[in-house]
């Protein structure tokens, strides 16, 4: 059956969550969002692309920074309101320069960092 | 640093998007929502547990199913928007069966899937 961006169920503000996660380790490496045009634009150009909301406008990530995702595998969940991209990553993928955002774990109670910033090169 | 669950950033309905990954073989299984007792309930309970938009009701993922999240470790994203459970999963963690909701793939413009509903026991 052929994709259509359109038959995705985006929220109230045309958005849709997406998880990228690196295609050869498997770490889940952030989660952003995109619109229609997002979800058409990373699906054409194998470049991640989505929508930034604090700027309002397309994030075609590593576009400035270097670190960009080329698409693996693009995915849909059972209730087409979450996508899953499966991505090479280049360097990191989180602003604070480590390779995931979700480098904080909760236990015993306590915040636990489990990753420093990778070196620049 | 103790961990507080109303220091997370929930949305305007008071949720936050958790997505829960195979603790085992790094699977992406599933996307669902949390609210802080939600949070404070999984890390608790060591069950993983979400709220159910449509049933506007806690949601002890594997109650009523017997497919449970048990949950391995909590993370929290650089934004702490987002959340990350790795899990022990029995059985699917997708309603249609499946192990994954992330079963449908999006290759050449055509919508693929990857995996059938499991047996039943």
């Amino acid at each position: 059956m052929a994709f259509d961006p359109t038959t995705l169920k985006y929220d109230d503000r045309g958005l849709i969550p997406c998880i990228a996660q690196d295609a050869d380790g498997g770490d889940v490496l952030m989660m952003a969002w995109m619109n229609a045009e997002a979800v058409a634009m990373t699906l054409d150009s194998g470049r991640v692309t989505y929508w930034s909301r604090s700027r309002q406008a397309f994030w075609i990530k590593g576009e400035t920074s270097g670190h960009v995702q080329e698409l693996v595998d693009f995915r849909v969940d059972c209730d087409r309101d979450c996508l899953l991209v499966l991505v090479r990553q280049t360097g990191p993928a989180c602003h604070t320069n480590r390779r995931s955002c979700f480098y904080t774990a909760v236990r015993e109670g306590d915040e636990v960092e489990l990753m420093k910033p990778m070196a620049d090169k």
